[in-house]
């Protein structure tokens, strides 16, 4: 006589990439959950309809029913599934590296991916991959020295983190947009390493229920 | 025989509102600190000086040197002093109160403040006070609505949080951009409630040892 526990529920498009790092997350912590698809570009943009905000006022996906709430940000989703489904864990135990790993995410996640972000772009014209590019190479060139410091196999040290669920999706917006990544031999080993890791295959763009037929692999 | 435990040294700016942030929790938490002013708008911008890189590659304040390390990034330096100093506390203790608060400071750190960022603004000539306000007031109108769901006195009920943290330096923003607060009336009532606290008058840019003259308090 129990109901089913629901499934969470993840408000996604396939191409966006904070919903990916959660995508990832998701992946890695082996949580099934149901996808509902928002396409951020279809009838100018179907995060923007009456429904969609009721769901989320930000106008944005990711954002995650779970457990009773509906939660947004990605940062804030995945320090969430951290804290309650801890295995495996994605931050590192000592409170340094912990704080090195939050480092890196809220650089990629506040200091590159807002300013490349699609409402952004929209409003620069002909500068659009121009901006773009800027604005990733800028922040790709402060990753790439930080990571020197950090970086074991992954972002920080050896194990995955929340900074490798950043960058492999950023990494993904840059080669979108054509940066030249030759200048950042660093990251692009890391991005290729992690890239082999099926958690970042199977939620990659390519591999989504609403990616366009053109575009899956 | 025993070395002096040096204090944090904080990179600051008086006006910068992620810097801010970081003061505000130091206060709260009681920790006496040093501060290392860096000018960005004097010389082109001190951040950007080769010594300045030496200490934060992302070419930003805050950096916050403390325990032996250097950590950049308001939330990840605000998280570290919470695992670190916990009391008083500035996450609340229940998972689903952690991710509101996490998703607030997420929505300004990551949504809003991005994008009117000086060195945003310095691109965008003559529309840069148009583009700032708009900026300002998408994210606000969200953030009224996440607020009327999860305030009590504060952001999340009734407790000091990381999130008021992210707020009161964010209107401060608006106010410098003249943008109306007439629609927000949940946000102006938790501002107004935020700066009568001793942390956050002490740590306000009007209070600042770099504070111009003319602009002290």
């Amino acid at each position: 006589m129990c109901a089913a526990v629901a499934k969470p529920l993840l408000y996604t498009y396939f191409r966006s990439s904070c919903t990916w790092r959660v995508r990832i997350a998701l992946a890695l912590k082996g949580i099934a959950y149901d996808p509902a698809p928002v396409n951020l570009v279809k009838d100018g943009g179907q995060q923007l309809s009456p429904e969609f905000q009721a769901v989320n006022p930000m106008k944005q996906v990711p954002a995650l029913k779970i457990d009773g709430v509906t939660l947004s940000q990605s940062l804030a989703i995945i320090e969430y599934l951290e804290e309650t489904r801890p295995n495996p864990r994605i931050l590192p135990q000592d409170p340094k590296k912990r704080a090195q790993v939050r480092m890196i995410s809220e650089h990629i996640a506040s200091g590159i991916q807002p300013l490349q972000n699609l409402s952004v772009l929209q409003q620069m014209g002909d500068k659009k991959v121009d901006w773009a590019q800027r604005s990733i190479s800028s922040g790709f060139e402060a990753l790439e020295r930080i990571l020197q410091e950090t970086a074991g196999r992954y972002c920080v040290g050896d194990e995955v983190t929340m900074a490798d669920l950043c960058l492999v999706p950023q990494v993904y917006n840059a080669d979108r947009y054509q940066v030249d990544l030759t200048p950042y031999p660093t990251i692009r080993r890391i991005n290729k390493a992690l890239l082999e890791l099926e958690a970042f295959q199977t939620s990659h763009p390519s591999r989504q229920p609403d990616t366009p037929a053109d575009l899956k692999a």
